[in-house]
């Protein structure tokens, strides 16, 4: 299919209509008004801004998240700005559909109205970089920049988004470590269009720094920190903000999400398809077909879900499955592979083995046989032989990897991530078997669809 | 039991009754009287020589094999050397029972007469070290040395000879790596009686140099040469021969050996008993249920057994179940050990093994995803996909052991014994199941009992 009528198609699926905008427009008025309103009612000086994919005009047909924030001045206490900025949020969401209290640098509050989420967030109202006090106070001089640069491309922002997406390699958050919305407003203010960003994906790596502001004239010494900073950490780009020398845009953007984009756009670019936006993912394969065909195994670890936010959650789940990686590969086991998630009210790691039962006896290595040490441990064992000058006896294990795991957990031996070492503790270990709620994940994990760079089309 | 009456009980079995002795007396002189009028028929110039155990008085009862030497005189070219000396050992042999050419360094005649095995052996009439010019020249030499100094310990010579066989560290070839009949005499001249020589294992071993004949004083330059070369070379101990300083007596001594010698040592002296010198083998081991207890799993190789003396073919075989090992390893089978010899007309290689079957399916680490190496690898593999900075792909392999072996063989990617290459290329490979000739080699194998340091009461 020609590049030109895939971008048209997938442009009539993304861009939001004239009913979808003028529904916005109509809820932002009244939520400004709304906000202006409450703050007049509670005798604040603050200010309401909306920001992120919705005030840039960046955001896809149907997916129209609202972020409000409230901004304070600069010399309000940052005591002060949380305890404030929560009852305003709270006052104003309120008047809303429905709310409650999220927790990230700072509290915030979550509301629906009118079907649309509305996150109210209070922050600081900064003018420039070096007024930056808390993590969102840079999402106004975001926004502002933005708009300032983007001179109507919006659509190719939305195009490289959706592609993004489709390849799986869209979102910054700590749990994906992909492309961020504005990383992708950026790299299409600098590049001209989504075409000229996928063409220069190979490019753009190599060249490594990217700095669309010009703070390696304005700000050397602040921009060239920075990059040594992110070299010495070895991120695959170095975007600095536009908004403040002293940031990678792209710093939790990994080389498997790079990697993912690089060949996504190789191969988009030598045979164009709408699968690379939308694409079918085959659901319906079955786990246990893809255990036999690989003759490996599979191990699950389902346990109590701790209340903790992705954020927070699933780094400890991928810490544990780590840990767990290494005991089983020193036990003789190899791991082929983990994943983590949740589902409901529980927490889940998947193990991929080359297999369940190991030998009964296996040989330990000893000291010199001539040492003290050697006297030891001759003494101690029951079958023991020389090699070199070593000694070395026979050691009976346990062959069942379901009951050497269980063990090494038990006696605390795994490195497991620290808020979920107790429910851990209790956990309950699966065999080449999973609860029909991680079927379609289990398929996923062991056929390595999701993570393969050939099936993106 | 009290460690005398261990010791008495042991010289009744192993020292030779007045009958034996008076058999071999008459049996050395007709020897003698025929070589002699031998070597006059033939017109040589020669003298025949009564060497190792049974000229030293040292040999075990009912274990008395007769070493005949031939020695020529030092200006005898070698090539003469080695045709009138075979030529007048076949001469000698024709007068006994029956004969066959044997090959060390060069060739002579292994002959049976009155059911006494009897070896003609050609050599130089050496006077000294400095005239020794093929291996077998310094023999007479020792027996001369040996008689001049055991001054009536002959029988803890035997003691020690029979403590050694029983707990499975006595013989000097390759193979074996133990301790030579030499070597045990010189221990007895040194230390004075079996009971010191088994005392002084551990002091020994600290001290490592044994110097009888004092040559570090009468040639320090040789002796000291020697001495650096062993140490060099690792060896366990280092005893300067006494009749030729440029040579450790024990070169051929491994430390598993040692090792042997070590702990049999102190066990005996902890708890004196018959075992130690006639050991009772459990021979009614199963080699099944040593697979059932341990988990683990027996390969076999065997092929045709090619026609070479154990001095040429055990090596060859030990390298080639060395070569089997890695590439084993290699392929992710665990070897937990390895066994060779041969029965009747077939050679063969036992391993022991973790599994007989790995999984079908298995990872590939590739070159980086950016790189030129990278796309290749991309576009050649099915499943891809990055972790860090490089690709990865999924790969099918044969599961089953035997056939990965096979595989390997025929694709030469084996390293093995030179001379065994064409018969091991046509080996049967047999699966947790051996020939009945095999079934106590491999029980033996399997358990270790005759490695097992605490198996020797």
């Amino acid at each position: 299919m020609d590049i030109n009528s895939v971008i048209e198609g997938i442009l009539q699926k993304i861009r939001p209509t004239e009913g979808e905008r003028a529904f916005l427009n109509e809820l932002m008025r009244e939520l400004e008004d709304l906000s202006k309103e409450t703050i007049e009612e509670l005798g604040l000086n603050a200010n309401p801004h909306f920001v992120g994919s919705l005030a840039k005009d960046t955001y896809l047909a149907g997916d129209h998240d609202v972020d409000l924030f409230l901004a304070f001045p600069l010399e309000t206490p940052l005591e002060e700005l949380r305890e404030r900025g929560l009852e305003l949020g709270k006052a104003i969401a309120k008047k809303l559909d429905s709310h409650e209290v999220a927790y990230a640098e700072h509290p915030y509050v979550r509301a629906t109205y009118r079907g649309v989420k509305v996150d109210l967030v209070p922050c600081y109202n900064v003018k420039g970089w070096k007024d930056v006090k808390t993590a969102v106070d840079r999402s106004i001089l975001h926004t502002k920049w933005v708009n300032e640069h983007l001179n109507g491309r919006n659509d190719e922002v939305r195009l490289l988004k959706r592609f993004l997406k489709g390849i799986n390699a869209y979102g910054s958050e700590i749990y994906v470590r992909g492309f961020s919305g504005y990383l992708a407003e950026i790299l299409i203010i600098k590049y001209g269009s989504f075409l000229e960003v996928v063409k220069n994906a190979d490019l753009m790596l190599k060249q490594r720094v990217i700095d669309p502001e010009g703070w390696l004239r304005k700000e050397p010494e602040s921009a060239m920190k920075t990059i040594k900073r992110e070299t010495e950490g070895d991120k695959p780009l170095i975007v600095i903000d536009p908004v403040d020398p002293r940031r990678n845009v792209s710093a939790n953007l990994s080389w498997e999400r790079y990697g993912v984009f690089y060949f996504g756009s190789m191969n988009f670019l030598e045979e164009p398809s709408i699968n690379f936006f939308f694409p079918r993912r085959s659901n319906n394969g079955d786990y246990r077909l893809e255990l036999r065909r690989k003759g490996s195994h599979i191990l699950t670890l389902i346990f109590n879900k701790p209340n903790l936010v992705d954020d927070l959650l699933l780094p400890q789940l991928e810490r544990s499955a780590r840990g767990i990686e290494k005991v089983l590969e020193r036990e003789n086991f190899r791991v082929f592979g983990w994943d983590v998630g949740y589902a409901r009210d529980w927490a889940f790691i998947m193990l991929e083995l080359d297999r369940l039962e190991r030998e009964k006896v296996t040989i330990k290595e000893g000291p010199e046989f001539f040492t003290r040490n050697g006297l030891d441990f001759y003494r101690k064992n029951e079958r023991v032989w020389i090699k070199g000058k070593r000694l070395y006896a026979e050691k009976t294990i346990e062959e069942n990897v379901m009951n050497v795991l269980i063990g090494l957990i038990g006696r605390d031996q795994i490195s497991l991530g620290k808020s979920i070492t107790d429910s851990v503790r209790n956990t309950d270990v699966l065999v080449d078997y999973v609860p029909k709620e991680l079927e379609q994940r289990a398929y996923l994990f062991l056929s390595k669809e999701e993570w393969n760079l050939k099936k993106q089309q």
